[in-house]
């Protein structure tokens, strides 16, 4: 599988730093570029999480760590890298500023990878002078654990940009998925903004507080999409008689007016208070330090569970050790 | 921790099945009644998936398996049991009917729970004698597996009966939610509601489809909903800067016009076959016994590695085998 050298990150932030942290732990160098003061050591902090959670998650022999250089300059990150991924603030003027910089310093078949995870890569596209070579790739969080990116290309991608992208991720043990129409939030931050949305609603309307909106969510419905989706799921609620039986007996309650999408509430100063003092009682007694370990302890147990089972994310980390051990022996 | 010895379970579906699997797991003796022809056929497969997960899953001392009898009316399903749930299909007079017969054979106290995942208490309960002992307990498929129960009383339940059905469920592995405001389709299913119109959308508009939906969920945000929800995740986005900053950076967003919620597509033949053949296309290779049996496996898996961690609905798991220890040495 082909794999790249070196690679550069603008931008050291959360999803940044995860994105060194797995580019790290696949044997490839990282020049990173972030003026931010405390950058390096926010980036130390995840980059000791990723370890953490690699080691007791990865049973194959991993290749020597990459090497991580902090530049002073954009020029400096993205000279001789193959792979640029821009992982700055979301907005596009600011973005785009990066862009002339990264292509004053590349070659024309540098990739540049935006991290967005709503702007149109048409848009962020427009103004380079090679733009077939720049694309979304949008990872989450933690990007060192969850193997989804999604692959966007604007109007001036080319079907090459999109390849090179998906093989260079698959070789560092992700799931790309190749969004192929160009909307704004992609695929899964729709759904994450949709069910915002309402939890919204039932924050202000006093129905629920974030506590109660997340116990829904993870000890019922969360757990069956972590392994299977929406549809996998429905399908096997409608039994023998199929997915036509699910949405006949289902799909009338869409008419009902349950929820209140059609509007979005205020985000006000009431508002805020509210879902931050909610959220203090909630978590308060963890540090986000504590609870960035508590759920990386709790995915590489799911992880190492569906890998066993071969299943979903448990398939991709299982290819992908089969991968890294096919590596090492060819490397004796 | 107080245990009931009967139950009465109506309806011998997907989800009575299920609930049927759980009790008898925990040693109460379950009557059931269900007219249909198949309905022992499907509830033994049901029977059989759940004791393949129990035995998997539950590493403390099992009470003896409750006595199962099918009764031939809702009368002798009813009398002596102090829990009566009803899982009948979603049709307001089809429950109401079942009600009155309930109400002619137990005496006032029997807890009536409702499976309804969208019906409000308040209109169940309008025409029974004694209303106060109706409630709403919305569980999730699997019933045997996943945790959560969201308990909503209408205008007449008592606080008494949502703290003896509490015990209950409890006492039986579960993790009750209680929804304080009677609201249509509870919390979870709000948010179920939400994407799915999201989803039926990108599909009508061939944005995606069901197998990308799902990838889109089960790489990526599914695995953090298994252990931690919307709000906790997001906290840790923020970071140290905590929730307000994570509300101030994306709440913004929510303005953008993303989403399509505003409508609902109409679910013509049209659409139904796109779905339904996208959804052959993705699982048609299994049958829907062998996907259960897949989706009971994975969620085992990542229950044990949630016990192990303590967290979530494996702290609720942990708690439950350690009753079931006490219990146990009780016994001797």
């Amino acid at each position: 599988m082909a794999q790249i050298k070196i690679a550069a990150v603008i931008g050291g932030g959360v999803i940044g730093g995860g994105w060194i942290a797995r580019l790290l732990q696949n044997g490839i160098d990282v020049h990173v570029f972030d003026p931010a003061k405390d950058a390096r050591q926010k980036i130390n902090a995840i980059l000791e999480n990723a370890s953490l959670a690699a080691n007791s998650l990865i049973d194959a022999p991993r290749p020597d760590y990459g090497n991580l250089t902090f530049c002073n300059t954009i020029a400096d990150a993205v000279k001789n890298a193959s792979l640029v991924i821009e992982a700055v603030p979301e907005r596009l003027e600011l973005k785009r500023s990066v862009y002339r910089e990264i292509e004053s310093d590349t070659d024309q078949h540098t990739l540049i990878a935006s991290s967005t995870s709503g702007i149109l890569p048409s848009d962020l596209q427009c103004e380079l002078q090679y733009p077939e070579r720049l694309l979304v790739a949008h990872p989450f969080n933690p990007v060192y654990l969850l193997p989804l990116v999604e692959l966007v290309g604007g109007k001036k991608t080319s079907a090459e940009t999109i390849e090179r992208a998906k093989t260079i991720f698959k070789s560092i043990g992700m799931r790309p998925l190749h969004v192929r129409k160009e909307i704004e939030a992609f695929i899964a931050d729709r759904f994450l903004e949709a069910v915002w949305r309402e939890a919204l609603w039932m924050i202000k309307d006093d129905i629920a507080t974030t506590e109660e909106i997340d116990d829904a969510i993870r000890f019922g419905f969360g757990l069956r999409w972590a392994q299977m989706g929406l549809f996998e799921t429905f399908r096997i609620a409608g039994g023998e008689a199929g997915m036509r039986h699910f949405i006949e007996q289902f799909g009338p309650c869409l008419k009902w007016p349950w929820t209140k999408l059609m509007d979005v509430p205020d985000l006000d100063d009431k508002l805020t208070d509210k879902i931050s003092m909610q959220s203090d009682d909630q978590s308060g007694r963890y540090s986000i330090g504590e609870l960035e370990r508590i759920r990386d302890r709790n995915l590489v147990g799911i992880l190492k569970a569906l890998k066993a089972n071969q299943w979903g994310a448990g398939e991709t980390l299982a290819d992908y050790e089969s991968t890294l051990r096919n590596r090492s022996s060819g490397d004796q």
